[in-house]
């Protein structure tokens, strides 16, 4: 099935992805949009590359209210642009001392002259260029001004289109079929360190691209954080050994977890791990268009307090997609109203003594009626390894 | 030899980190510095974990002219903070409305009330959190106001300490296994995707935490960029195969590259090769504490050219540590003086024909007297797999 999805978009979803973000520019009287982040610019080029790892350079991409996009950016990417179809690529030989700066100026001055110019500014952002840079632009550009994009990037993105979920949906099949090896890696006996080390290698050997998030823990009563890098600490008879992946397959994430016993587990802990269970199922049956994120959150909630369970105090799922995390959260505050083709995350997380806990987490994409689950959902029993 | 390398530093090490920052906060005027980002954080506690990928939630870390940093953090990253030794982490439930703003301001005015803030502001930086918060962070500490930090933090990570030279060292042994590994996984009609995800296979099994990059190229004159993702492509006979990792030990890269030969290569690109590895060694020979980074990038270049090679335009290598590229950059017009401890990348690249190119790189480290490879610098002739 999937395993002969194409790689990249057919152009014709770059064109609707513009046409959205400038029926929504016009709305909102924004002349131009400017974009420093990889998810930013790849979402209206498909400009794909691990090379954003380095720091050095700024990248940009103008979203002009009416044309094509213009990319400004170092000599180095050109190439790869080309192939991105664009028409007005304008390059520097960064690194250098103005890196841009007299570039961008210019070229905004050209595309919008005096314009209102539109930066995503709100929740889980950032302005990826030096701060300097940014202040010398802003001053170089006037009468032209720099605000917030009015959410703009926030709201095209949290829609896929059907080639984005299914390239999220082949990432969750291919951690899928590294989750169902983890018995030939994690025994008692090995450390938490050789197991996430062994654990990226099936991710690529199953087909990841790369494996740019893996997290986990491990304990007899679950584990008390989920960020902490492994240590060298032998899994244990009576360990709950828990996976969490975000791997990558042209470009999209899944995010998931695995929770397993190292030996036949406590029953309260199987217990505690049916709750959970329970808890993302009722999220899978409660989720549809029309609810928001935190009545999400509360279905989940209220199934995992209605079976006896304490809920901890992270998050129940989040947004995915081309990153690892994405709006909205599935908090009790998020008012985001849920809308077909949404992408989430269900990740409920379970008290289980003084300070341990055990979280779980699912993929879904939220469908016209309902919601369809991108992972096969766990057992409700651990699985002994 | 390294394989006892402990993980983590001793506390001395972040005591001479803040103590070094201190002094250059004096002289800079500033009463404190904020930072954002992971490596500007990580470089005051020792604060590493992978889930820095999720967007969603800002972090903080106040550094005061005198006493220890304060972590304003979301309440999920306490426990992990906590093992960091900071006695003052305030912490909020992330993400929220106000996702930290207050927290952040209240602690600003009380640690330096009505002071001058520095954050990172120049080459290479950014600022990891949304522009409307941190404007509305520099709203509410008034009249206490946030300007550039003066490059202090620049000034402070050019320079590594041994430990920190140690964890580099590691990072580039672990890659030398994996390169010289690479003819199990890299034959005529292997595919280049199927040649980069083995590639990081083997890293991992060689002891890498994460490979954070991996970048390459194949073809029969060379490649025409180095930053393009891998097609399947397979690689046929008499193409040049390069790939250029980044792989992370205890938060520390390597970012060297490899060049093979896919059967007998063409001689002419086994001249330039040897051409490509005279001039890194030319850049070792010419590497000392006093000369510049631009005279540094002569040396290596004027190598080339005698030997009769066109330098490509790229820069000819960088500073490496917590990030896959850092400060100062190999280029004619970076006036950078090299000094004791600093890590470089010497990574010359060579033309061979309209758009295409050679690419080589090796890691050294600036000693009193002269630099030091820790990297096993390649032979001149291609090997052949």
């Amino acid at each position: 099935m999937e395993n002969n999805l194409q790689r990249g978009f057919p152009a014709d979803e770059f064109e609707a992805r513009l046409s959205r973000a400038q029926t929504l520019m016009r709305d909102a009287g924004l002349d131009a949009l400017l974009l420093t982040t990889e998810p930013e610019i790849r979402y209206f080029t498909g400009y794909l590359t691990r090379f954003w790892e380095s720091p050095t350079r700024p990248w940009f991409l103008l979203v002009p209210q009416a044309g094509k996009p213009v990319a400004v950016i170092p000599a180095i990417g050109e190439p790869l642009m080309r192939r991105c179809g664009l028409d007005d690529i304008r390059t520097w030989p960064s690194p250098a001392p103005d890196d841009g700066v007299s570039l961008l100026a210019d070229t905004i001055r050209e595309i919008a002259p005096g314009g209102r110019i539109g930066v995503p500014d709100g929740p889980e952002t950032h302005l990826r260029m030096p701060l300097a840079s940014f202040q010398a632009v802003a001053e170089r550009i006037a009468p032209a001004t720099i605000g917030g994009d009015n959410g703009i990037l926030r709201q095209l993105r949290l829609i896929k289109s059907a080639a984005e979920i299914a390239k999220i949906e082949r990432a969750c099949a291919l951690a899928g079929r590294a989750f169902a090896r983890v018995g030939e890696i994690a025994t008692e006996g090995v450390g938490l360190d050789t197991v996430f080390r062994r654990f990226q290698m099936l991710c690529l050997e199953e087909g990841a691209d790369y494996v740019s998030y893996l997290a986990g823990g491990a304990g007899p009563a679950g584990y008390s954080d989920v960020i902490s890098p492994a240590t060298p600490e032998p899994l244990a008879k009576g360990d709950i050994l828990m996976l969490d992946t975000g791997l990558v397959w042209d470009g999209y994430f899944c995010d998931y977890d695995r929770n397993f016993a190292i030996g036949k587990p406590d029953p309260a802990l199987n217990d505690a791990h049916k709750i959970l269970i329970e808890s993302a199922h009722a999220g899978l049956q409660a989720a549809r268009p029309g609810i928001t994120a935190a009545e999400l959150t509360h279905a989940m909630k209220a199934a995992m307090t209605k079976a006896g369970g304490t809920p901890s105090s992270g998050r129940f799922g989040h947004g995915l997609g081309m990153q690892l995390t994405e709006w909205p959260s599935l908090i009790e505050h998020d008012g985001t109203v849920l809308a077909e083709n949404m992408v989430l995350t269900l990740e409920p997380g379970i008290e289980t003594k003084d300070g341990f806990m055990l979280v779980h987490e699912e993929n879904i994409v939220i469908t016209a009626h309902g919601a369809r689950p991108l992972t096969h959902f766990a057992p409700h029993s651990l699985p002994v390894i």
